[in-house]
Formats: structure tokens, C-alpha cells, sequence
């Protein structure tokens, strides 16, 4: 029974996000499911993304959190149109949840769309949201062995941006193993060095955003 | 339908967890559910207690994961008694599968017992295992947004452990407003300064382990 409730409620999603994708093919908005562990800086990535990108594209960015409209202010401070979505106690985001707030942005008007998920490294990876790709933020301090432990999320991302990079030098984490470790769980999955707050390493991100928004265009 | 089976899954979690409290109470075992986001330190923090107190107290850990064994190798390379339990992709542990392992150790030859749950902000917190006390770590790296936008978790554990304190120097971490947020939430709920790592402020977990402990002994 509870197999197939979870059956059911993963149609359920699969409907809702099939319409979400046309919804973002038909206006050609790049959309980026952003998921990592609670604190691993995926905020400060999209505060530092809109404020670098922001005269180049029109952004819009949905916030899934249990609570608090905390991050989608901080968007919203930089001047993006920023829409919260509280979960209520929800460990992730689904795509009904997405569709409901849809109609909030005028998609003539937006060029990408960053939703970022409800910070947990277990309950999103299962989740298709109808974004055009999955990116998953792991943080240095997190440590080295978070690839191999939570491999359902590192398998369902097709880049991970390992953040936090200046803090390297005051702890113990070997780049090149979680390099390796992503490697064998997802050979395809590419792993970007940054530091959302000292700004290293971010214009390799934007030069992937850049790219994944001219494929749409394309399309 | 969806509340019906939850509330039937809690009903089963509840019996299960009687059935582990019964058991820890009549064998004066002292039990701990420790629960943080993935990366906060949680099994670092075990590593030093069993190394510390492994002399004074006889202790065995239960280790909560998706996937691997490594953080029970961690423990059994100190000597301890370790049990991995995987979820498979399960987001927390719940009482049944504790109690499922709990033969696997003699209680008349365990003082304490630490429970790790999995590294999740959310899940764990609606799971009762039987446990004395449910403490959460919370790492400085992770930000201090953590409270306020995690507000289950932090309600439902009577202890933080803000954990990762030598790395305030390099972060933006302020510790008042820490202090000050979970008593807006829990005013019950004490806040510890520990550096893992380092070892800075273990002392007082450890005074905290050693009065619950009497505790237990005295009932």
C-alpha cells in the first residue's frame, strides 16, 4: 500500500511537471532545479548570480523553505522577482507546488528561472520539477564524504558546484577524492570550484549558464 | 488517505519506540538521537566523545546512512561497538528499524547508546526512537538562517550543539543571534560552543553526558 501511494503521488508530480516543461519550452526560459544540504550556500549563489547576470538575462527565482520568507527577500533585495514557496514541514519541493506559483511571473518577461529547493540532500533528488537541469551545490565543510553517502542526489545532477572553496586551506578536504567519488557514482556529472562569497570560481558558472541558455534559445 | 497512513505510520513508529524505551529504561542504558544536516559533525563529535569518555563509559553507536558503512568504521576503528543501519534512500531512521538492530547488542554491557540519525534538517525530527534526549547539531558554516527556517528540528531537540566554532574567524556567523533565535523558538533548549575538530568546548558536552547519565542511574 505504501508503494503504491508513492507510485501515485510520483504521477501525480510526473503530470505536474510535464506541464511545467511546456510551460518553460514554450517561452524558452532556462530553468536550473538548484538542491544541496541546508546551508551549503545556495542563496548566496543566486544573490550573487542575479547581480551578475542580472542586466545580461531577466531572472526569476522561486524559493522552496520550510518556513521563513527569508531567502526569497534576499532575492528580492537585488531586485529579482523572487516567489516563496513555504513547504510547511515539507522536505522538498514538487511540481505541482512549482505550478501553483507559476502564474505569478510573466514568462515573456523572464529569460531563467532558478528554483531552489528546500535545503536537504535526501527528499528532492526524487522530485522531477520540469526544470531543464538539476544542479546540485555541496559545501567544503560539509566534508569529503558526502558523495559517496547520498548517492540518489550526486546520481540525478548533472553538475555539481562544490562551494566554499576558500575555506580549503582550514580544513580537510581533498578535492580531487570528491572529483573521483563523483566520477564513479555519475561519470557524466561535472564538478565547478567556487566561492559564492569571495566570487572565485563563478565565472566558469556563468559561462555554463550562458551555454545552457543559448541551447534553448536554439531549440 | 495521504494523513490516514501517515498518522498510521506514526502509530507503528510509537509502538516501536515504546518497545525501545522499555528496553533502555530496564538496562539503565542512556540513549541519544543525534540528528543535524549532512556535514555538520555529528559522527566527528562521536568520534571524540567515544574516544574521551570510552574508558569511563561503555558505549555503542547506531549509525543512520542512505548508503555505506563508513561512519560505523569510524566509530569501530576507536573500538566501540558500531551498527550501520542503510535506509536505501529513506531520509531518517525510524524505531522499527532501530529496534530490528538492537539485538545486535548486549544492554547489560552498554552504558550509553548514540543514536546518528540521518544527515537531514527535516525528517528525523517527526521520528521518536525510544531515546533519552534528541540533540541537533547545527555547524557554523551552515549559516544563521538555520533556526528560523528549520523551525521543527529545532523545537522538537532540548539540546544544540553550534558546532565548528574555529571556523568563526573566516565566516559571518554571530552566535548572539543564535542564542537569541532558539529561545524565540524553544526556550527550553540550551546551545553548546563546540569545535569538533579542535576539541574546544567538548568539555561541557561531556559534563552534560555524565549528569544525564546519573540521571538514568537514579530512576
Amino acid at each position: 500500500m505504501k508503494v503504491l501511494l508513492e507510485e501515485e503521488v510520483l504521477t501525480d508530480n510526473n503530470l505536474s511537471a510535464k506541464f511545467n516543461r511546456d510551460l518553460f519550452q514554450t517561452s524558452k526560459t532556462l530553468v536550473i532545479n538548484l538542491m544541496s544540504s541546508p546551508g551549503a550556500g545556495k542563496t548566496t549563489l543566486l544573490e550573487k548570480t542575479v547581480a551578475a547576470l542580472g542586466e545580461e538575462f531577466r531572472i526569476g527565482v522561486i524559493e522552496g523553505d520550510l518556513a521563513t520568507e527569508k531567502d526569497a527577500d534576499r532575492i528580492r533585495a537585488l531586485g529579482a522577482k523572487a516567489v516563496q514557496i513555504n513547504t510547511n514541514g515539507g522536505c522538498h519541493l514538487d511540481a505541482r507546488m512549482v505550478a501553483k506559483v507559476l502564474p505569478e511571473f510573466d514568462f515573456e518577461e523572464i529569460d531563467l528561472l532558478f528554483i531552489e529547493n528546500v535545503g536537504n540532500l535526501v527528499c528532492p533528488s526524487g522530485y522531477d520539477l520540469g526544470q531543464h537541469h538539476k544542479v546540485a551545490v555541496l559545501s567544503v565543510p560539509e566534508g569529503n564524504d558526502k558523495i559517496p553517502k547520498y548517492p540518489v542526489m550526486f546520481r540525478r545532477t548533472e553538475m555539481v558546484i562544490l562551494n566554499k572553496v576558500d575555506l580549503l586551506p582550514y580544513l580537510d578536504f581533498d578535492v580531487q577524492m570528491a572529483i573521483e567519488d563523483l566520477k564513479g557514482i555519475n561519470p557524466e556529472s561535472k564538478l565547478l570550484q567556487v566561492s559564492a562569497r569571495t566570487e572565485d570560481g563563478l565565472d566558469e558558472w556563468f559561462a555554463w549558464i550562458r551555454a545552457a541558455y543559448k541551447q534553448i534559445e536554439a531549440q
